[in-house]
């Protein structure tokens, strides 16, 4: 490919040029450590002049800082002696006990005691990973699935056998057929990892009928669920949806976090699990950190007091349904007819198809020249799929921002039509050759 | 064993009545991750009727809480949307040349690009490990050891081979022979772990002259130095040793710390590296946290810019010293004459050899029952020894209640004493029948 380069601007890659004498001690693990198309795309699509429809950042302009100030400096005032102190592996008691209230807004009935807190509940991934994943155990990911969990599994070595979506999420037959042909290959499956609502990258949520199959067949067959919902709270349209964890407190693990509702940088998570996995999940904790920060917890613990954060929840669903809505009609006005995209009722992002022969990792390059940003679908798979996809976030730029972004990838995906009409490229490998039809969910890719 | 319980308000062991049905599907790694016993300890030595000279908590009474709180609120209000938003997973900028700046003034000639901050450096020890460590790997410590990096190398399936200390730090003879007795048995050594200042649990410091053999041999036998120096800057008696890392910048990985010179309360440590493994370092903490909490890393950089941190330090050591000199006293003038204890120059820990036959272990029980509390020898060796001795930690009670406590101490070593020549039990297995005279460090565990 000869994409022409991304201009004088573009930050130096550090490092390349040294060569690495430790290259034959690293771990075997270490191998499956490599940096994700995102991570390499944060510093491009950092310039001012593009506009990132790439990064999960939320918007965090509309937190009232004051609030949150002024319940910090409390905070160090009045409890700094134990705010700054090392505190427990599992997490502040306070906290855990408002962790049960926000988890009841989606319908779970938990104990405080069954609650660790994580450094943001990607931690909770890599722990829930470290204690129950050998070399070469399944886990099985909806299909496409979240960068950030699959770099886990991977670094994990394990094996990641992705399951089809569609509109309704997660495909109970094709779980099945996962399930069954994982097992017919003599591997074993550790758990099914899925996002249920408002899915990074899909968008998609699944359906309450969905969950009660979904959640029979993880019964029937004797396979954990690990459910990621740091987005469930974020719907545009209706109250949160009742968590698969509501249904079963022995079958699944829960991860939570305050990243989408507070602060991603305070780097607070949580994993509710059951009551033995959650003394392994201390334990592992303790390895990893002896104890997440004190400082933190309380500084959430603190906010959650102070402020009517339900009602701050709710501001945020306006302002990302606002940037949603820009983005969908952006998309209708600007995006060649060929092209193919879900709406999703909550959360940051919008999954795309694109026209036939067209590689989103290959124009990546051409966009960025064009000044937008956006993540390639082959991110989003563990095995070369999703190519002939994109994720496309709302989350963070304006309204106007969005609309001026999706201008210019619709500018750049027609030129690219344009160059494969005329010189009649074939698809790259592991492309779908045609989206489906009767169809807005992602997860053409895997077929 | 028929020790008395600890009485009515010694808190519950939670779940240990529930059945782990998920006993069967945990990573072989799980079953190295037990609960350590300074962690049962915790909840006993916690009763404020009980002195603990069990924890290696930071007296953080100190801290400026004025300025910390004036720094902190400062940060959220001008820095808020940063500080509360996601950030690199190498850590912030700023913090890592204040760091390079900490750094020097233990001789280290550093760039902040080979900085990795962690959550705590107890994650740089676990991302350490995970990058180099596949199971079987053998990760030679010093004997003792920090019981933390301990349970690291237990979790990730490592075999920890000890290498004796005296006075003087790690023996070189010592390591040469772990060396070669290791490679002699076809095993892989991935690093040497060591505690260079202040030693956790030993007390003791390594000489110059001994950091040069010990430099001198790990590069001419080619194994890589994991330096973990969280206590350097904490010298009663001089100016801080110049580290390991100092000498030799791609031999040698340097972990730091804020929890001992600041607060621990924020978990903010680092890692310093050749510029290859800090690349690994950095995906390594992307999967496992994504990246550490901007708000805690800005946090610590506004105090170190607000405060005059140096004098901050100066005040810590005289508290410290006070401390130290009074548990010394207090062993010189409770202590029966059997007992030996070192006179550590920095840092929170002495360690002491009981007289032969005693069980620093089965003594505990009796111990908390006469209100005091320590930590048992053999939770700082990986293979059983250590069980007549003890760490002391100085660092957490004011110096009235240290000589309080060595004084109970003395009283229960007494009647433990006295129960043995009565009936002459038998020394427990595993331990070294007599301390070694003309010495007055660790290491009597292994001859």
């Amino acid at each position: 490919m000869d994409h022409p380069p991304t201009g004088p601007s573009a930050p130096a890659t550090t490092g390349r040029t040294r060569l690495d004498s430790y290259v034959d001690r690293y771990a075997a693990r270490t191998a499956g450590m490599t940096a994700s198309e995102i991570r390499a795309l944060f510093a491009v699509a950092s310039r001012p002049e593009v506009v990132s429809l790439a990064g999960g950042m939320p918007n965090i302009s509309g937190l009232p800082l004051d609030v949150v100030g002024g319940a910090i400096a409390d905070l160090v005032a009045n409890q700094g002696p134990v705010a700054l102190q090392y505190s427990s592996g599992q997490g502040d008691p306070t906290l855990r006990e408002q962790i049960c209230e926000v988890m009841a807004l989606e319908g779970i009935n938990a104990h405080p005691d069954d609650v660790v807190v994580t450094v943001g509940s990607q931690q909770a991934v890599d722990l829930v990973t470290r204690i129950f994943c050998d070399p070469g155990d399944v886990v099985i990911c909806e299909a496409p699935s979240y960068v950030g969990a699959l770099g886990v599994f991977k670094a994990f070595q394990c094996q990641v056998v992705h399951a089809e979506m569609d509109a309704d999420g997660l495909v109970p037959d094709a779980l099945r057929q996962a399930i069954a042909a994982t097992r017919a290959a003599g591997k074993t499956i550790k758990f099914l990892y899925t996002i249920p609502n408002f899915h990074n990258p899909a968008g998609v949520t699944m359906t309450a009928a969905r969950r009660a199959e979904i959640l029979d067949i993880c019964r029937s067959e004797d396979v954990l669920v690990l459910e990621d919902n740091p987005y469930g709270l974020l719907g545009f349209d209706s109250e949160p949806m009742r968590a698969l964890r509501a249904d079963d407190a022995e079958g699944v693990i829960y991860l939570g976090s305050f990243s989408k509702t507070f602060s991603p940088g305070l780097r607070v998570g949580w994993a509710l699990a059951p009551h033995a996995v959650r003394e392994k999940l201390v334990l592992a904790q303790e390895s990893a950190t002896l104890c997440p920060p004190a400082f933190n917890q309380m500084a959430v613990s603190a906010y959650l007091q102070a402020h009517d954060w339900k009602g701050q929840i709710k501001q945020l669903r306006e302002m990302y349904r606002e940037r949603r809505d820009a983005m969908v009609e952006a998309l209708g006005d600007f995006m060649p007819a060929a092209c193919r995209w879900n709406v999703p009722h909550g959360g940051f992002f919008v999954w795309m198809t694109l026209p036939p022969g067209i590689d989103a990792k290959a124009m990546l390059p051409r966009a960025v020249t064009a000044r937008v940003a956006y993540v390639p679908g082959t991110a989003f798979f563990a095995d070369g799929f999703g190519s002939g996809s994109l994720r496309l976030s709302f989350c963070y730029p304006t309204p106007e921002r969005i609309r001026e972004g999706v201008r210019r990838l619709a500018g750049v995906l027609e030129e690219e039509m344009e160059l494969r009409a005329t010189f009649g490229a074939k698809p790259p490998q592991g492309e779908h050759p045609l989206p489906r039809s009767g169809y807005d969910g992602p997860g053409t890719d895997l077929s």
